[in-house]
């Protein structure tokens, strides 16, 4: 597996969680709800919230995508609140990426990873896709589709999984 | 990231599944209630319990070893109700992925992958790790621990990620 292949399955995974908000959109108006009450739902009172779970979703996937790419991560403030803004951090989530050619991130696994939260230690690239890129992505992107599953929004495990390139004969 | 890479990152998160229910079973005895009453705990009526969601993720790992590796998977019935059995599935689990050696992933990019369920229909080794194994397996561990979490279990963040290969200098 590439590390481009891992970057373009989060940018599926996102792109899943766009028809999982369609559908919660869905439940919301079949319900006569305000679906950005949503947004605040969370799963315990001290766990994230469901926006706070998409941002920091989507800042697991920039933030591979930069260190293993080589390239600076654009800013994305985490003020979005609604559902609408919420679709917005996705996009351009997506958009950045998309920008990264999948060359750039030849010999990313040798890179050094220090993000400032390691306090100046470093993980190979290899050791920062595994260990804290690809479980941290599927933890955030989870745990916002248990928070709608959780308030009856109907979503199944293909929904999660998304499309398969499935081959024949 | 090589597919012993990513079999071992399976291991590591199942070893700290060990830790979160060390911590549910410190929670129950702190309260006064039967542990094996999170067995059954689950965050939707139409959703997998805590008990389902280990036999499914021991079930990812397993299947991908397998699959990728060339064995044959060993049968495990998901059978399990109490803390106990789980943790005996759990160490199943492991077992078997230790008997895999990285060697015999050489190539598991193009093998055939073609599970019951796809209809006859096959997937590319590394497509089968990138679209399903690896997107479902943490979907149960991070579900698992999610329910915990929603039961009020003290758990955080670096009890879901473990430790780290950091380095310095």
């Amino acid at each position: 597996m590439t590390h481009d292949d891992t970057i373009r399955i989060f940018a599926k995974t996102l792109k899943n969680l766009e028809r999982w908000m369609d559908k919660a959109e869905a439940h919301a108006k079949a319900k006569s709800f305000d679906v950005d009450v949503l947004a605040q739902a969370r799963l315990a009172p001290d766990q994230f919230s469901f926006a706070r779970q998409i941002q920091a979703g989507c800042d697991q996937a920039k933030y591979a995508a930069a260190y293993l790419g080589g390239k600076q991560a654009p800013s994305h403030p985490d003020t979005e609140t609604t559902f609408a803004e919420l679709r917005q951090r996705v996009q351009k989530c997506l958009a950045f990426l998309e920008s990264v050619p999948a060359k750039d991130y030849a010999g990313a696994e040798d890179r050094r990873v220090a993000p400032p939260w390691l306090g100046g230690k470093w993980l190979r690239g290899d050791d920062y896709l595994a260990h804290v890129a690809i479980p941290n992505f599927f933890f955030h992107m989870t745990t916002a589709y248990d928070i709608l599953r959780h308030n009856g929004v109907d979503l199944g495990k293909m929904d999660y999984i998304g499309s398969l390139p499935t081959r024949e004969g």
